[in-house]
């Protein structure tokens, strides 16, 4: 298959489609002194990408129409220019979906891939195993007993989630979209107690019943209707972190939902707002620990693995279908 | 005038109105053993009465159908079978709304009013004064040269957080419902800017004028259409005291509006609700800082006062209509 890359053909108004992304192929530019050229072997498709799609003030400039997408990606050197980078040498860094590239070395960090596979520093020893790490600890502060409830429980920063939650001994419900996800989460990754959002006939009284001392911190990756039922039992002092509105990033009109600060008002609750970045200070103490905890068994981990580049756009739509548990991952 | 009582006749269903209140005449209980009888003298309405008057879950129990309401009050002794209470005493507690009442002493706290007036210890030396002082300072964290947005900026805690944001080095713009209001926060009480939410053309863009650099502080005291507006131009790390919701507080129908969430999580914005009885262990604090201020000149006061027992549901329910600068009291 020849070089190609997937530009940002227009901006989405609402789900991304056949319009949103174009195939090209791809024409290098020269490797300049301080440039790797590299080869892409896995692509990380998250959920904030679609923000990025948006022409809108964010915490990440928008993609522009017509320049490729880029994300998260671990990639092969197969030349360099660079200073501690040679060929062979396995890297990760944001890069152009783009077969190959030629990007700044300064951009790019190795990867120890004697310490874990490398897709892993995608998902539990990169971003997502951040995002959980800080936003579960820093924000939610769980404390032994309390019960901690996670939306998009099977997603890849959702499963990290429920497992530091039980790690710190509370009571973990999850809320996911299939009854495989439900089985997986409560088999194989320890969580309580999980309600299906799309099966269950009355949700609100569903997650009653799951929390039967209501809910004293939620994790929030989805937003919408079901949040809505998760703060209806939400305790006086919980604390909720924003992680995620993943039902809302295809919404073309502004949502529209009961207003929630009288509950935060009357029971005293906290909510924020967070972006993994504001903890940049912190990367390798939250590095450390995750590794350490799958080191030891105590983290379990999974990713869905779509192979070849081609799947790009498959996967990220795939993302607001519930087809992933664990991370997606694009495997070239 | 015979002594009365003014007892919850029926749960408003919207609005509180006639059928509301009834005046009852009073039969006093005798006085045992640890209990004072006193005159009330003045009567604090507050917001958050409104709902005591309805029968759901909150931080303070509903009030009873057929029994007396009850809240803030000052009163005078005119017997004492308690440790520490003397007639002529001047006393603050939780009071039945009554002319007269038989009360455990233990449930009072004498008042110096050498310090203060009397009714000082309802407004900025008492619950709104320490509501002002420490959601703004605890959880607003204002720092100097940041924009502090006070909505209700007219009100009881309106008008004192206003005033800690200045004191505080901040940019601090208020929004309130008439223009005599506007008039007297700039030219009294030290506002940079106040927007009328009543009259101005486009709420929103009257904010983003009178907020060049945006809100880092929104100091929420009214909620609905008033805080869509502010958080439309909340900045980064943004942090949000939810005091209030008073233009919610006699909606019939679960309020419906723009769900925050995506802003919040976009922007990392921290909201939290509380009240004031959080702060319990620090009152001494606050309440000696208040002092302070007032004494040496840097606080302001002001308290609409109505003349007469029989105007407490008036005063009431002009909370809703904002007929009140600063601390609404009935004086008996």
């Amino acid at each position: 298959m020849s070089d190609q890359q997937i530009v940002l053909a227009s901006r989405p108004n609402g789900m991304p489609d056949a319009n949103t992304f174009q195939f090209e192929p791809l024409t290098l530019s020269e490797l300049k002194d301080g440039d790797v050229a590299v080869r892409g072997t896995y692509f990380s498709v998250d959920p904030y990408m679609r923000g990025r799609m948006n022409d809108t003030k964010s915490y990440v400039p928008p993609f522009a129409v017509g320049q490729p997408i880029s994300g998260g990606a671990i990639a092969e050197v197969t030349d360099s220019k660079a200073d501690g980078f040679a060929p062979g040498d396995v890297v990760i860094g944001t890069l152009p979906w783009a077969t190959r590239s030629v990007v700044p070395g300064k951009g790019l960090k190795k990867v120890d891939t004697t310490l874990a596979p490398a897709s892993y520093y995608l998902g539990i020893l990169g971003m997502p195993g951040l995002t959980a790490y800080f936003g579960l600890l820093d924000i939610g502060q769980p404390k032994a007993g309390e019960t901690v409830v996670v939306s998009g429980a099977a997603g890849a920063v959702g499963l990290i989630v429920g497992q530091i939650a039980k790690l710190s001994g509370c009571r973990v419900v999850g809320i996911a979209g299939s009854d495989e996800k439900v089985a997986q989460l409560t088999k194989e990754f320890g969580y309580d107690a999980v309600v299906n959002y799309k099966t269950a006939p009355d949700l609100s009284k569903a997650i009653a019943e799951a929390c039967p001392n209501g809910v004293d911190v939620y994790f929030d990756n989805v937003g919408g209707a079901v949040s809505d039922a998760v703060i209806k039992h939400i305790n006086f002092h919980a604390r909720i972190p924003l992680c995620g509105q993943i039902s809302l990033y295809n919404t073309t009109d502004v949502p529209m939902g009961p207003r929630i600060q009288p509950m935060l008002l009357t029971r005293s609750v906290l909510m924020k707002g967070f972006i993994v970045s504001n903890y940049q200070d912190r990367f390798a103490e939250g590095t450390h620990q995750l590794a350490a905890w799958v080191n030891e068994g105590k983290l379990h981990y999974t990713e869905t693995t779509l192979k070849g580049f081609d799947k790009l756009p498959d996967a990220m739509l795939g993302l607001f279908s519930g087809q992933n548990t664990g991370k997606m991952i694009v495997e070239v």
